[in-house]
């Protein structure tokens, strides 16, 4: 419960400690997230300061704030590929064009959203920035790769790739040019293969619901979705509160697709000549944007407290009387606080309530608020980004309540994503109720043939894609929810960024 | 010192344990450092698997093994300027032409190296590959910063950046592209603008003595080679062992040159109207390529302990009686010392002599040998690589002892280097003295007229640059070693990389 003292203290303090700064007051988010989300989005990303547009069409400039998320992410990430042997390295940005030739159907996929350089040299051959990085990287592992005591082989890289992407940007979500990790490995089996890329896109999911607070559906992606070169594409799906699916990460069985194209073969124990079997699998700072769409408000930017750094702000409440003491204060609960990297917002020239409304909309998790008259009862105020829940609790035990706190906003905002994804999810059995619910914004799970073609017609009539065939069904007898063919899986179905 | 009976060891392990693997060893380095330089260099790099060439000319692929000593600075450096308030973020790849154009020195310094895309829309503005972030990152900041309030502003970027060099590339020294870290800060005065370029450029010093176990001239460039747009460029710079001087890392005090071209302006505390003072700092990759010359010998790599992840590797040395003791004793002392990263090196079909060469190539700073006559002593011998001195310990000590070998490697490493340094500076009075120095490759300290003409003559007949303006030298009054005209200062000149 927040005192009333406090609050009034925010109301009283005085009107000549604010100074032109507070003119110059950036405004806080206008639209609403029920109303014009995109727009709503937009807002909150430049607003909050996550990132800003570039003067060139389809980039973006990745702020401190977002870069921190990133960073974050990363440290989690390698921390767990560690764990799995995988070793980071870096490949060239520039690519050969007949690189991209080697692999005819990765060719085709990525052929159109090419850059390429302006050639030096007439004698130089043309190249291109890495939309991906398979073609450079297979081309090294060929020549690395002699014996089966090289296998597996395990790297990961962390770097920028470039799609001239024709259709229409939005940041963190869609950019010619992101951030992105990109896992590469490869096996003398097929079984191993299989086994890790599941193993990565398990990974992916336990980092999307455990760090990102995003809950996921897992599954494969048709052979209409599958990336451009693999056998198998398994795919992390969450639901955007527009109704719209967004693909997490992917990781892919490429098979000996690219092992025959690139020449990675190995003598095996035997001593005899094998092709090897390769997987990749990549996220990107796509990432980012999900977590803005899923937990923010019409107050600005939540963040999931794990992944935000700065977990905590300290906002003195001053009066003239007390400033010195409630300062000193403020400042030695930020040093008691340091493990959640608490700040202290002294700023002269801007009100309580404004710093409030500054920090609500840059995501801090909890506000924690310490005047005068809390200071004679010995307790400060925390209040919880999200619900705005407040609580006064003595500063003995504030270390407890204020990383219980962040533990419930953690878990209550994995919570109601869950059960937003839960009631978005329907089952259709025939094409008039699907495509009812694909009106009403809802995933639809749909007994499907399976055939390139009708996942075609089914996107020219709604544009909604096949997202993937979930993980963990039981094998469907059925009729095709579109073409009536006979129907052995069941897909999900959604619009999708 | 190492037992007899554990050189017995190794020659006595029995011969039907060597398999086919050890037919398709690696060669060791094959030219000697005191030999061809560049050959030993490029050797020790691939074969100690830092680096590989990449397809397109200039570039390379940088290596797992490479790669975390990169990480290894990222982290030591991210530590360093989060405590100056420096905050990480990343801004486009692509630069529109028009911004290179905004600051003429900055065009004219790096326009014959840009990588221009070619246009996909004839209504787009043609763009290139960053070379180096001033100009993209100053966009921005023209737009971010309104008042005084929103000042110092600090950002560091860790990216990738594409020069197209004409001059004969070398792997880690000079490629067409790089990786670095680009500091871009923004002050309301040139004081606090300076003071900062000479902290990042002394934290650039304490990071090559510390902990790659570089020792540095520090000082400021002279005209002729000062950075294209800057007012005043500041440089760590070392020796390698071939004579020739290596920029290690610059800081630039741009003035307020990129802010009237960008502009960049804020309004004082009395509301009016100033441009702001810059500076610029970055260090890359290069760093790696060093570490390399400065401190391997002609078995390969050696790192300074504090820079190598893995600090310790664990060979146990195999009989078949033996066999699972040893084993087991290894494992417990790899989880014992787990803090220096130790791995026990339990490959069959290998003899504990190629492994010795293998670690020892790859630049492990200690060997831990341990076998049955150890284990009957309770103890293991721990070898160092720089110097191959053997120490018998207790395991009981093994930890103390192995932190002491670890901490007088670091710095018997940076003792060295620093003795070739100081060896290797000469000061020089007259032309023919200076020639005669430099022809036996050394660094030399010479008074100088600071004119641009005079510095190119020296470069034409010699080949060798003025490094730097060393700091803390008195004035001199003196003549010019060249042209004999006033010279106020000393100059440190040297062939460089």
């Amino acid at each position: 419960m927040k005192s009333k003292v406090e609050n009034q203290g925010v109301k009283m303090e005085k009107q000549n400690k604010k100074s032109s700064a507070q003119k110059e007051e950036k405004q806080g988010i206008t639209e609403k997230k029920s109303g014009d989300f995109s727009e709503w989005y937009n807002q909150v990303v430049l607003k909050a300061e996550l990132a800003d547009y570039a003067p060139v069409k389809g980039f973006m400039v990745i702020r401190p704030r977002a870069y921190e998320l990133w960073e974050d992410i990363q440290n989690y990430f390698n921390k767990i590929i560690s764990r799995q042997k995988v070793h980071n390295a870096y490949f060239p940005l520039l690519i050969p064009e007949s690189f991209f030739r080697k692999e005819a159907e990765h060719a085709e996929g990525f052929g159109p959203e090419l850059a390429w350089i302006e050639n030096k040299e007439e004698s130089e051959e043309r190249v291109a920035i890495r939309p991906t990085s398979e073609t450079i990287m297979y081309d090294s592992y060929g020549k690395w790769i002699r014996s089966w005591r090289d296998l597996p082989l395990r790297i990961n890289q962390w770097c920028n790739v470039l799609r001239w992407e024709v259709k229409q940007t939005k940041l963190f979500l869609r950019t010619r040019e992101f951030l992105w990790q990109e896992g590469h490995c490869v096996y003398a089996t097929e079984q191993e293969c299989v086994k890790e890329a599941l193993l990565f896109l398990e990974e992916y999911k336990k980092m999307a619901e455990g760090l990102l607070a995003i809950p996921i559906i897992s599954g494969e992606k048709t052979s209409g979705e599958r990336f451009a070169g693999a056998k198998q594409t398994f795919t992390i799906e969450a639901l955007m509160p527009d109704g719209k699916a967004l693909q997490m990460g992917t990781s892919h069985n490429l098979g000996q697709n690219f092992a025959k194209s690139f020449g990675i073969t190995f003598l095996d124990e035997k001593a005899n000549r094998q092709f090897a079997w390769q997987n990749s699998w990549g996220f990107s700072t796509r990432l980012i944007g999900a977590v803005v769409m899923v937990h923010s408000d019409d107050k600005g930017l939540v963040l999931p407290p794990k992944i935000a750094r700065e977990k905590v702000v300290i906002v003195p409440i001053l009066f003239d009387e007390s400033r010195q003491k409630v300062l000193k204060k403020a400042h030695e609960l930020a040093i008691k606080l340091s493990k959640f990297n608490a700040f202290v917002d002294e700023r002269d020239g801007y009100s309580a309530g404004w710093k409030f409304n500054e920090w609500e909309l840059k995501g801090i998790p909890v506000r924690l608020e310490i005047g005068p008259k809390d200071m004679e009862k010995n307790q400060a105020v925390l209040v919880r980004r999200d619900n705005f829940q407040k609580k006064a609790v003595k500063i003995s035990a504030i270390e407890k309540e204020l990383s219980k706190m962040l533990e419930e906003m953690q878990s209550d905002l994995f919570k109601n994503a869950k059960k937003f994804l839960d009631g978005n999810i329907a089952e259709a059995k025939t094409w008039q109720e699907m495509k009812g619910m694909l009106d009403q914004k809802k995933m639809v799970l749909a007994p499907f043939c399976n055939e390139a073609g009708c996942e075609k017609e089914i996107k020219g009539e709604t544009t909604a894609t096949a997202r993937c065939i979930p993980f963990g069904q039981k094998k469907t007898v059925s009729k095709c929810v579109k073409c009536g063919k006979n129907a052995e899986i069941k897909v999900l179905f959604a619009k999708g960024y």
